[in-house]
């Protein structure tokens, strides 16, 4: 994923419109945050089965609005200096000491205390 | 940004603890909502100046919390066969077919109609 | 449910600690998001089943994250001169006329079009 | 506020649409979480100073968003066997006991801290 070039044209889309003036932290979060609501609105009513086939045949729809939710954080990320893919690859080993293989494995309950 | 390498890893984390049974898309995109709102409640009551220096000040924590949004999208982009850069791009031109800059240029209220 | 009980409670608690200027629409928007979340978080990975389960096991955290949610919407209401209980009565009204019985019945597809 | 006049409605409006199999605590505490995000949509590029004149300006839009999260909540509580008065009572109470006077005065870092 060329992130350079995804912030370039995020920069250019948002200060063509004179937009920075709204975007900081704390309005970014929220538009994280109510990006994953429509997202999550997909699978409102829908059993653990249904989801799986509503992501198939939604799949245009939904790619929608998980890139929604990406513009917003690949923003915040160019416009607070956090390097996301080094942050991701902290994090997932982070995790993975956090869950040793032996306790986590097939364990619902050790996982939702995470 | 290394997609294939972080898809990867995730997968391998993921396998490893037998917990794709859990990953289905309702409850990715529950997780994502979930790991939103603890980047959002960073600035739960902060003014818009106050998000702007703790965003300085707590800088790394609140990349973890940005990298833990990131996984689950970047799974779930994974498992559903979304090219998340793909998307990104559409995504981003048509916002910029929606809000044509000369109309939506400095206007918050244009912009919170989206 | 004595709500002007409550309501006064929340101002004195509140107000004994000069948290309203903290307390703009915004902010308790938010704050019914963040604990909206914690509820949710209980059910994160269970399956339906599994959920009808937990919410009995946790029967006691549970309503304490509920009852979260209902200060802060409480007090919001209370800030801005919503009659909560007019609001909700009349809110159901318009639902019922929003989906007719004879179309909405046992229809998950219609439920999640509202 | 007449809980058992209102959770009374809410049963009629469910069960003879036949919609109990879909709300399951999980997915109550989604329709919550996601009615939460159409309040917080109300304020989302909103300055504080703005959203308090938003909240007046579409009050009963506000009320209408406010009035479905009251909905989901009071007939969870009903669901769940829980009195939501008395949960809330206790929890002012929990409240008052964290976050005594003397050191909460005044303190947004103390209050983002509970």
């Amino acid at each position: 994923m060329d992130i350079d070039l995804i912030q370039k044209r995020i920069r250019q889309f948002r200060d063509s419109r004179d937009w920075m003036k709204f975007h900081n932290p704390k309005n970014l979060a929220i538009s994280i945050s109510l990006e994953s609501a429509e997202l999550l609105e997909h699978f409102q009513w829908k059993s653990p089965e249904e989801s799986e086939l509503h992501a198939e045949s939604a799949k245009s729809e939904i790619a929608d609005e998980m890139a929604d939710i990406a513009v917003y954080l690949i923003e915040m990320a160019d416009n607070l200096g956090i390097d996301l893919e080094k942050a991701i690859l902290g994090k997932l080993d982070k995790n993975a000491a956090k869950y040793p293989v032996e306790k986590a494995k097939g364990n619902a309950k050790k996982y939702t205390e995470l």
